[in-house]
């Protein structure tokens, strides 16, 4: 390990109550959907502190164009700005972007032992909504950089440093950050991996299928047609399928998985009374693909299955399902596991670590897709929180792997970046 | 045709615009479940105005206890009263009991032309929720009676008019009326069978299914069950069975009926998130049974069939679906055609209409099953209402209908009781 690597390790060390203390104020600022601007305000002020140009806006549906498929659950972005700080480097280096995201899901149920804004910390662990998902993971990212500042040490390339929103509801922020310019030649997002390096990211979409049926008295139900009968016909169609899928879809870096590319069927609800024959059911659920395959392409094999199920029954073969593509989805993102920004990274890993890490795939959608598909810059996901944990009560991340993440992460924009002392 | 069917008939006639104006009035009280008081007590006045002897109670679950598969929507009688009045007979006749019940349903949904209380006259028939359902068929209970003695014709055998709650959430009123002791030789249930004369009435029973998996995200969907899924699998047997019943279950009073004992799946829910394996669903549905079928032999075969389906599944199997039978039952009741009360109800009919009754099975539950099964009273169901409109939208009753259903019911009652002029 050369001396400048040496240098800023020791500095996150001694900066180490520093980094869990950024994290937990952070936690406080309850940041989901359309509640994103206090904490993006914190967190730009982190950027000014360290002298980088800031730059703030709110995104617009204009930004999204370059994805096609993108879906969102809300029809403007008002209030929730992206914040992007930006390092300009000496030039003749690599330039490298470090992705996350500020907005969290809901807190949910009521199992939290704490408050799940509290940011409290407790056996080692940072507890609240987005301490793994990914709050600790953004600040990995500040703490990386300050430290090779705070080392008086010069980069060569520049680093991007982004904390976009909206990536829970489908990639907002990302896709405007890409929309307004910021790529690079490579790129870390840490979202919750457990340290595992993620070259690959699958994708996610969400479905809703609308199975019609006629409505009529119970008393007279050979008058009617019963949607919820139709629907457990396109069920047992799509239970068939998945098991298809779970066959036949495979990748490398998700051997470890027993089923990574699946159906989810999330959702289920129709008819209003005993007595009356239903006319309606939906159901809501979430189909994840392979990076390998186009997200038009995994649709269509859905879209064929429940319609050729439809094909079976009279009634269904007159009034197809209704399929719509809804609310939520990300599209798969797929590097190289030789690319050099996989190797500077286990490199760097196996120096911190003293062991090789795990290369796989991401078990959920991430930016990543979108960083690799519309900004052509190639990205690995990789960060300290536990997987497990996200979207769950008592939320939390590891204050250990946090300073290793951030320890990595520095490492690698030593070597990419390259840098002068 | 008699004098005093003549002199009755006459009377009815005059009286018809009264029996308009009352079948309006009742109407515009909304007599929903736990708000018949006020209907309750304006009845209670049209049988203290004839003089009877009028006994106005609440009935209380104690006397629920005749009836062991008794089940309600609710767990008190309180602000409820059941209304009897009583015409005793000069002796030596037989008696005969008229109930209604004046309990009506909601309005539901916004598809009325008027207020669903307006009571509105229009083109023949009088419009509003409870018009067929049944509050036309309670109104032509009185009128037949008082028609009667406004021609000054006394009966031999007692006369019992009811009105009782609960009949449209499982048939509280009427069992409570048989603990207290009213039954008679005969009875007549003007529930709206379009005028068809039904010595039969069908079981009803509903069910609940509660569906139980695992929960998971949807990343690591192996690791939970999807109840959704499950539910299918459950919903494909129930289909089965169905078919089966139909071609099975058959009764002679119901040959003009494609399905009459059949299920309905009504309801179905599950599941809060796409991205989450659901753990429970619940299904909700009404299976209907043959008058000469016992209520638990029903339920046994419904209860077998979704067991059995489970036994196939290596979950379920394990975690066997839970049924309820929950809400609504009324138990079938039925009394042979050629009893005399039917003879003498057809002979009337033939008389006023010039042409030969349907005599058939009711398409739904009524209290007839009550008071054939626990009161051990003769019972016809026939009253003046469409079938079709009831639980509907511009629900109504035909004027002429009604009047002539009041003729045949006040016929009825002269030859059932005997009389002296």
């Amino acid at each position: 390990m050369n001396d400048a690597k040496v240098q800023v390790i020791k500095m996150i060390e001694a900066n180490k109550n520093e980094i869990v203390k950024t994290v937990q104020e952070l936690i406080k600022y309850p940041s989901v959907m359309g509640e994103e601007k206090e904490a993006q305000i914190y967190f730009s002020d982190l950027l000014r502190k360290l002298s980088l140009n800031v730059d703030v806006w709110e995104p617009t549906m204009e930004d999204m164009k370059i994805n096609p498929d993108f879906l969102a659950a809300r029809d403007h972005f008002e209030g929730s700005p992206n914040v992007v700080g930006v390092l300009k480097g000496k030039g003749g280096g690599k330039s490298i972007l470090l992705n996350g995201h500020m907005d969290v899901v809901p807190d949910g149920d009521n199992d939290w032992d704490d408050s799940p804004w509290s940011g409290k910390l407790a056996a080692g662990k940072i507890y609240g909504r987005g301490a793994s998902d990914m709050k600790g993971g953004i600040i990995a990212n500040v703490m990386a950089v300050k430290a090779i500042m705070d080392s008086g040490i010069q980069l060569k390339g520049d680093v991007i440093i982004e904390s976009v929103i909206g990536e829970e509801t489908g990639g907002a922020g990302t896709l405007s950050a890409i929309s307004r310019g910021y790529k690079a030649d490579g790129a870390i997002v840490p979202e919750p991996t457990d340290m595992q390096l993620c070259p690959v990211s699958m994708g996610v979409t969400w479905f809703r299928i609308i199975v019609k049926g006629l409505a009529a008295h119970a008393a007279t139900s050979y008058l009617g047609v019963n949607a919820i009968i139709k629907a457990s016909m396109i069920l047992q169609k799509i239970n068939e399928f998945e098991a298809k899928i779970i066959k036949e879809k495979k990748h490398e870096l998700y051997k470890h998985h027993p089923a990574p590319f699946s159906i989810n069927i999330g959702i289920i609800k129709g008819g209003i009374f005993p007595t009356s024959v239903p006319d309606e059911v939906i159901i809501e659920g979430r189909m994840s693909f392979t990076p390998d395959e186009e997200i038009s392409e995994a649709r269509r094999g859905f879209e064929a299955a429940v319609y050729e199920a439809a094909e079976k029954d009279d009634w269904l073969k007159e009034h197809r399902p209704i399929i719509e593509w809804f609310g939520f989805c990300l599209n798969s993102g797929s590097v190289d596991k030789e690319h050099p920004l996989v190797k500077t990274m286990a490199d760097n890993y196996k120096s911190i670590k003293g062991n090789e890490p795990d290369i796989v795939g991401t078990p959920w959608g991430t930016d990543a897709g979108a960083l690799i598909r519309y900004g052509n810059t190639p990205t690995v996901v990789f960060g300290p929180g536990p997987g497990g944990t996200a979207h769950k009560a008592n939320e939390h991340v590891d204050v250990d792997k946090l300073v290793e993440t951030t320890k990595i992460i520095a490492c690698t924009i030593l070597d990419w970046c390259g840098y002068e002392r």
